[in-house]
């Protein structure tokens, strides 16, 4: 999503030009190339497929909306299988239209997991709960905190469900440092990614997310955590802004890989 | 701030005319008018300045810079105190200046209290820390949850340190509640504030505050939350929006009131 100008074809191609040797994808351009199409290409170009973004939006007003939430995670689970990716990325969803009740909300996600979780273990894929800035908390995701993922994700085996660690979104939080180690000793820490708080952000604030080094995160710190936590999983950068997206996107990798060395790696 | 179209006589005429018998004001206005002209204002329309905003902005890159902050904070003081009220009004500032040192910058304001609380309770004013939402910790306050502010506030005596409980700064926060508890046990909620969470928000994300009703908070379970703590004071409305910025002021006064009866009383 970090260059989702480039086709999946020309996204391989770069990797496999600057010696990047994992690949993050989103479903809708999976979707689009054609899921199985997708994996040969991936395949072919010696790339891991890291994650699958994203599942969840179980949060409805009603059961048949939560039922239709339900079908669509067991499709991107069977998608996350077929890609040969482990790790499905899951954001919560935010309040049903109409409520104001978070705890409602967050017992819905609780709810989903139940159902979800053995069928995405059963077919090798691990649940990551993405945890997303307080910000999101209304409209696209009630798990505000690494805390709230991880106490959701200690109602299943580790190799079922685990959380992402995404700087953008806990880097402000005092506790944070704290979980990830809590969630690193119980093996939970599927997923590990990277973009930086920069300011002002934007309408909507969607697509605001900095540029490695831009912004006000402690970026090598948080991978320090990590893996002192014991992760030594791919590491995944996920911009989303409107200014990298209008560039030329194989200098955007090439930039965000130079970005990486300078302050993560 | 609500109605900042409104200048200083023309919102004491609206408050009184509506049955308003408190008024929260800013330093700005209020010194445009006059720190002694503007309580005399208020004293003839009968109306309590039920607090300062604000003070803080504690946070500086060198010790000339947080030297300054502090005389600015105690001209704050002086201000409020010279106004009447009790209640000074705290946003801590964010990190200095090319600095990613969220810890050290909280560790600064916590210094600034240090200097600044005795200060303000020889003039019979207390500080009341106001957590932000964790969106603005980077630019505007890295005090970003009602806990980090309540644990700055114990290192002082209740009477001269405690806590903003505003709805729209911790309404995501599933700690909130009980920290609202343990602060009222404490004789440290100085100041409840309310303003609705509503989307999308807008570039900057400092004017977006929704109308009392119009957003994603149960704002009347949060009146009961701090009533419940034991709170008997004031409760504010601050809504810095552009849409009620545009309109007529005294419109919006009136609407306020209704949905806080509606949605609040």
């Amino acid at each position: 999503m970090t260059v989702r100008q480039l086709s999946l074809p020309e996204l391989a191609a770069v990797c496999v030009r600057l010696g990047v040797r994992g690949v993050g994808l989103w479903r809708e351009p999976v979707r689009a190339h054609g899921v199985r199409a997708t994996a040969a290409l991936m395949e072919s170009a010696g790339l891991t497929v890291t994650s699958l973004c994203r599942g969840g939006f179980f949060t409805a007003a009603d059961q048949r909306g939560r039922d239709r939430a339900l079908g669509d995670n067991r499709a991107a689970v069977d998608e996350a299988a077929a890609l040969g990716t482990d790790t499905l990325v899951l954001v919560s969803g935010g309040l049903p239209e109409g409520s104001r009740d978070l705890v409602g909300a967050r017992e819905q996600v609780a709810e989903a997991l139940a159902v979800l979780a053995p069928y995405a273990a059963e077919r090798g894929v691990r649940l990551a709960i993405e945890p997303l800035h307080p910000m999101y908390a209304a409209d696209r995701c009630v798990i505000s905190t690494l805390h709230q993922a991880l106490e959701l994700a200690c109602r299943f085996p580790p190799s079922w469900v685990g959380v992402v660690v995404d700087t953008y979104h806990v880097w402000w939080d005092e506790w944070a440092p704290q979980t990830v180690a809590s969630a690193g000793e119980q093996g939970r820490i599927h997923s590990f990614q990277l973009a930086d708080w920069t300011t002002p952000l934007p309408a909507g604030v969607l697509t605001g997310r900095g540029q490695l080094g831009d912004g006000s995160i402690e970026l090598r710190r948080w991978r320090e955590r990590v893996e002192a936590a014991g992760y030594r999983g791919p590491m995944e950068v996920e911009l989303f802004n409107e200014v990298l997206w209008s560039r030329d996107g194989a200098e955007v990798v090439a930039e965000t890989l130079r970005r990486f060395h300078e302050h993560v790696g």
